[in-house]
């Protein structure tokens, strides 16, 4: 049976390049303080210059562009196929009027790196989210036609109003058309001052543990609570880690609708998909969650069917010079393997089979 | 086997006096609109004057203050005893100078409150949080010579600076000397920006159903960073609704934790409790998450010997006229009898015997 591995970044190097020519968040640099490392910045909220650079975002390497070393790592790992997309904040910050020129060129990258390993590599593609919706359907439209891309990847911020935004639904009629899934990522977090005045001390942990996930579950509340499943009920989307923290919260996202006398009101309360509903229909989880517990959360929520491995590669590496085997993939394994226990056929579907057949990959 | 409600609120006639003197955020008020009806306004964002009063905060009536109708609500639930506590703000909000007394007064009167049904009524006190740090410590112990005192309950805010905030520790001291267990609670939420544009469409729900589950996360992650558990091993702390999100994110927590680099560079990613062995030792997790999915996951961090039962009464009534057995309550008592099946012994851990132990209530 093969392993699949749904989460899995590239910076392609057409994309590396455009992160060196910039200044300004996000920015790949070598820092004076550190001329021979290179750093990428990719939150704001890591970009604080009284810090030293090797506080600054985090080192970047070749394991990032190299495809090489993604299938190397994949080796490793025992990983057969990897679906490949650009990490965050993909070309969310580009000027309008360079997205969809941008997009195309990195499609087309990342689409030519999965061809040197036929079989082994697909992708995601990234969308020109900057530019105008029409752009937007037209590379949706094009990507369909590229031979390994199974869909795209896409930040919460949509056209900048968020995927609530009524604006956005000619693109999901383009990714239901063309039979596109979304995989949903986060990266914008929350504001910092959330994390309270002592934030600093705890590196980047609230912020990538806690900001993200809660992040990836507001975007797709709002997506339920603005019906987008209620006019495209063919849309899917994979959510990254695990949904954030929606298998957890789904039922007091639907017991607070259930109570709120503004939309019952409305007429909002009844007549209504619920997230449950959803969750066995639209949306699919990546395993990526680093513990039993979660995992067994996000199973009964999506099924055992609809649950994918990821890895998270290339960030989270092993800290300590030296290790092959990252701890960050050996936690996520292990709590397959320990929430399934006998069970090896639903272990086989989420460590691969499931991947296999909703993205198409035979 | 005895049922026991351990999240319950109540606002004693002292507290609701205070309120309704107010003209700010929380306060009590008729608005012109609508001259016989009171409504409780409480979060900043609930307060919006350009909206029609009955979409500012929430109706409130005797089920608030006046204990015979809590007790009318136990008796049609099936509950036995209830643990009944201030509800947020609780005293945050004054000025340092009135906290303690307002606190006694309010203890005082939550104390009396319990005393007119022997057995069945026991409580958590506020803090006079807004004071100095001697102020509250001495309330604490005061506390623990109240008959009916359990415990104290808590926002996320502490002295003002958060639950990290070093200037805790001789509060955590004494509450650990005197075993008066912290019931952890939210109510800041998040920054209203957090929701987007859209929000006020969707009534209460993203900021009561993410941003209180995230607040009580945030809070907890603070704690256990800076900390708090490693020097104060006794300090037991009951988080609110299951634990916001601890129980899903536990395992990316740590997985951030043991990846940061930050954090090694200080040593500070190793010889530190982990959060699944303060979740089975210090902290106690409330059965308010409103499904199957999310008790599972709530059970499996904390044990079924960690976990109770709780309404969050009088907060999310049924919206309709008439209906005297509350949804929001049947949800939670289905979502245990779910979850444990044919194993009755746990299932009655959950719903009372568990606090009767940990809150010594025979």
């Amino acid at each position: 049976m093969p392993i699949v591995d749904i989460h899995t970044h590239v910076y392609p190097p057409s994309f590396i390049s455009l992160l060196r020519s910039r200044t300004a968040v996000p920015y790949i640099r070598n820092f004076p303080d550190a001329p021979s490392s290179s750093r990428l910045i990719i939150l704001p909220g890591e970009d604080d210059p009284s810090t030293p650079s090797t506080s600054r975002g985090r080192p970047i390497g070749p394991e990032y562009w190299d495809i090489s070393r993604k299938v190397a790592f994949m080796d490793a790992h025992g990983i057969d196929v990897s679906v490949i997309s650009l990490a965050n904040p993909w070309l969310d910050f580009l000027p309008a009027a360079e997205a969809a020129a941008a997009a195309r060129a990195v499609n087309d990258d990342v689409n030519a790196l999965c061809g040197t390993h036929p079989g082994r590599l697909f992708a995601f593609g990234t969308l020109p989210l900057s530019g105008s919706a029409d752009e937007v359907a037209a590379e949706v439209a094009r990507l369909a036609r590229l031979p390994y891309m199974r869909g795209v990847i896409m930040g919460t911020s949509g056209l900048g109003k968020g995927l609530d935004d009524p604006a956005l639904d000619p693109i999901y009629a383009a990714l239901e058309r063309h039979r596109q899934l979304v995989f949903l990522h986060p990266h914008y977090g929350l504001p910092p001052s959330v994390y309270g005045p002592r934030a600093a001390e705890y590196g980047h942990v609230l912020p990538l543990a806690l900001g993200f996930p809660l992040e990836t579950t507001i975007a797709v509340a709002r997506m339920v609570l603005s019906g987008v499943w209620d006019r495209f009920q063919g849309l899917e989307v994979l959510l990254a880690h695990s949904g954030g923290t929606l298998p957890f919260l789904a039922g007091r996202i639907e017991s607070c609708v259930a109570h709120d006398a503004h939309l019952m009101k409305e007429g909002k309360t009844k007549n209504r998909r619920s997230i449950w509903d959803i969750l066995k229909k639209n949306i699919y989880l990546d395993a990526v969650i680093y513990s039993e517990v979660g995992l067994q959360s996000a199973l009964a929520a999506s099924g055992s069917d609809r649950l994918m491995f990821g890895t998270d590669h290339p960030f989270f590496p092993p800290l300590e010079a030296g290790e092959t085997e990252w701890l960050s993939v050996k936690t996520n394994y292990s709590a397959i393997k320990t929430a399934f226990g006998e069970d090896r056929k639903s272990a086989d579907a989420v460590l691969g089979d499931n991947a296999v057949r909703i993205l198409r990959l035979s």
